[in-house]
């Protein structure tokens, strides 16, 4: 007979599978949908969303999570599960099917405005939509938690469980100061020439360079792919079907690479979730910053690495004989360091790229306040692009346009891209004394004891820990920037040298 | 205040959305889902059906209905869209939402199983699911109506309302001597050549030139789109995301050319209903054969006729100038339509076509009967096809396993082709009435003129009319196989004159 265990297994279970039809559905609006197909598509989304939050908020499954809280012969697994799922039915509730399904409507209409927008390479066209869904976002956080010190707490918290405006600019602030100096530092040195990655490489072959990175990071085609997207993202409809987008510039290696990569770190993380925990909380990712740390791990500590560069430079180079002959595995790995203030926080360089995050972070938090409007947005963003990167914005496609995030109602989000960084730092760190010879084994294209590293450490656990907890018991202290400021200066007397 | 009515229209809505997701999920399985991955998307594709199942039979719906049907104050095209309801849901209450999900389970495992056996080529590894899946079917038919003169009526109704054994013999006798005749007379005459269409054209020249006459078609890719799939298929997510799918074969150019028309013709009409009757019978087709009469139409008696080529020859033939070059309309034309029997449906002419159709309807009746196993389908396959086409079947995937719609569940689908034929000829005869110079304007390349008559005499009327009625109001007779007998008649005399 099924036990109020069981019947919960397959409530989640139902859940699931309809939050991943969501996801193909969604999935498919940003690859493959035809161009005047959007409306309808949005409202398919919208009944879905809807029907997913009346499963999930169904009083009997309440009264069912309260009956297996209170049950004193579950496994401590299964109590995790209860007490996770506990809690984020708690804050379901606070929503009526009518305001999650409004809310759908929303975000498609603004993903909508927000391709037009940009396609038109003109905000304005962008202000009305995104104006009714910070109208909806405001709304959300009030509901999630009147009282919270900062409204902005609650949406930070949908993100990063127990994130908030106090932690993060704790944490932003014991960034600033020693990465200003370190930027500083190198400034004063001369850059390494990177113009050969501005060369035209073709779309097929950086196709195919793409494939192959992400074949040689561990990454299973055959329980995934990769398509093309205006903005690249990994999406998952369980652990063995985790999928990658890329975008590839002809006059831009870096960004097909960076993209490529990147997701590949979010794909991996998925894939490695336990499959027969599929729609269970032991069976998903932990939380952003934790999806972030994979991400950036093989983007940053792997990928722009020299030992990565060691092994896989020459390939590159028989790839794009003409535009990569005059260097060598050194000079490639210097180049794809330059550290540069930019527009586009995607091609940041490593450093930089917490100030693309800062800014993003003070303007949400102002947003949600209200004490910035969606009008004022290009103009703050412009302002604060000067003030922080000296960099004069040109337009809105390479200044307040050029993020997806805000258009599928994500605030809240970007901190967890600092906070990753800072996460994949310490990991590194870890992994570097856990793994003999992490650096050579690298070298050698054995990068798959780095990912059976993290299986063990991280993705088998699904949310079993919470972020804090993990990073303790895998480096044996909470979250601390000077791992990152560490590993940034060491890198960077190399690159500058 | 909403009325009876609108509530009746938001829950079909609802029950269409939630469709459609599971027809994406569906799309995106046969076109880009990743190896392993088949399993979870079964499931996730089941679990949709069972809502479905449960919010189209949820007695507070059937109350609806009723109190709708007893309404005196509904239009003619709302009483229509109450009744035809009302006429699924009494079908629907029938099975549990058990079975529904069963059923939806057996058919992925075995279209999986037939991918896994076309591509060993042998039945045997596909032999246990369909099993599994045509004791469903069995059951299915017994639940539908126990009483039926022949369980296969109940599932000939599924796709052609009304449609019975007893009506399928009939036209397949009506058709059998002409038929017979027609070919013996061919078959004295000398073949035109047709060993051009089988040289190599490129694949990607071959995609071009079916995107390009889809156009020409009038398909619209702002409201559609074309993968590649094993098995070419039409599916709608609304009138505004109608996708095809076709296929490619190097070395045969028929292959792609008929089904991009084919699945063309489908797509067209699904174009064609009327969006704002979106998740209503009004706007959605009204059963297979007339779907299959539309994209027949296209395929037989548009493209594979004299007019089309004239206007579209040359464009082909500098397409593939090589392949091409000592052709004309004339010949191309010629070619096209050599009769000549084989051993794949799909690649038949058209007037053996009607034998493979007559194969598959007499096996299914008597495998929903139970006259004959699933273990018997191999060599009663073989018999039929040395019987009525005199061809020996060579191999498996040459014969039982050519078709993916067994694996769908779908028999009782077979028939509707032929009849979709039949309408075709009709509806064309009738067409060549209306349209002034209908072959002048076709060989003008204006086939628009054509696909005005049909949205206005078939597609924007949705499924307000039944098959035969709507027959007797275009053509003011029931459908009468004569039609394409002369149509047939008068084409082959000039092809093999």
């Amino acid at each position: 007979m099924a036990t109020n265990y069981d019947r919960y297994v397959a409530r989640m279970k139902k859940i699931a599978d309809i939050g991943h039809a969501i996801a193909v559905l969604s999935w498919d609006k940003e690859t493959y949908l035809p161009k005047k197909s959007a409306a309808i598509r949005s409202q398919q989304i919208a009944t879905l969303s809807g029907i997913v939050h009346e499963e999930f908020t169904d009083p009997t499954f309440g009264d069912l999570l309260t009956r297996l809280y209170n049950q004193r012969n579950l496994d401590e697994e299964k109590k995790k599960n209860i007490s996770v799922t506990i809690h984020d039915y708690d804050k379901a509730t606070k929503f009526t099917k009518r305001f999650v399904m409004q809310k759908s409507m929303a975000v498609s209409n603004c993903f909508h405005a927000w391709l037009k927008a940009r396609e038109a390479n003109d905000f304005g066209l962008y202000q009305e939509s995104l104006e009714a869904l910070v109208k909806i976002k405001r709304t959300e956080a009030k509901k999630l938690d009147p009282k919270a010190d900062h409204l902005y707490d609650n949406l930070l918290d949908q993100y990063e469980p127990g994130l908030t405006v106090a932690t993060c600019d704790t944490i932003f602030n014991d960034m600033k100061k020693p990465l200003k100096k370190l930027i500083k530092k190198i400034k004063k040195k001369k850059a390494p020439k990177n113009g050969f990655l501005f060369k035209r490489y073709d779309k097929d072959a950086q196709w195919n360079l793409g494939i192959y990175i992400l074949n040689e990071m561990g990454y299973d085609f055959d329980r995934g792919r990769q398509d093309i997207s205006t903005h690249p993202f990994t999406t998952s409809f369980s652990a063995d079907d985790v999928r990658v987008t890329t975008r590839i510039d002809e006059m831009d290696l870096s960004n097909m690479l960076w993209s490529c990569i990147h997701e590949g770190g979010h794909a991996l993380y998925e894939q490695g979730l336990p499959i027969e925990n599929y729609g269970l909380p032991t069976g998903s990712a932990i939380s952003l910053s934790i999806h972030e740390s994979q991400s950036r791990l093989w983007e940053n500590n792997v990928a722009r690495g020299k030992a990565f560069w060691s092994k896989y430079f020459t390939t590159v180079q028989k790839m794009f004989p003409k535009q990569l002959k005059k260097q060598t595995a050194k000079s490639f790995y210097r180049a794809i360091n330059v550290i540069e203030p930019n527009l586009i926080r995607t091609e940041a360089d490593e450093l930089h790229y917490h100030y693309h995050v800062l800014i993003r972070y003070e303007i949400e938090k102002a947003l949600i306040e209200g004490s910035i409007e969606v009008a004022d947005l290009p103009e703050v963003w412009n302002a604060k692009y000067k003030e922080y990167l000296g960099v004069e914005v040109t337009d809105d496609v390479n200044g307040v346009l050029q993020d997806i995030h805000w258009s599928h109602g994500s605030f809240g989000y970007f901190p967890t891209y600092s906070l990753g960084s800072f996460y994949a730092a310490q990991f590194y760190a870890q992994a570097e004394k856990d793994i003999p010879k992490l650096e050579q084994q690298l070298a050698a294209g054995n990068s798959q004891v780095l990912l059976d590293w993290l299986r063990e450490n991280i993705h088998r656990h699904g949310r079993r820990y919470e972020a804090e907890e993990l990073c303790e018991m895998i480096t044996g202290e909470p979250l601390d920037v000077k791992y990152f400021m560490d590993y940034a200066k060491k890198k960077y007397a190399e690159v500058y040298s």
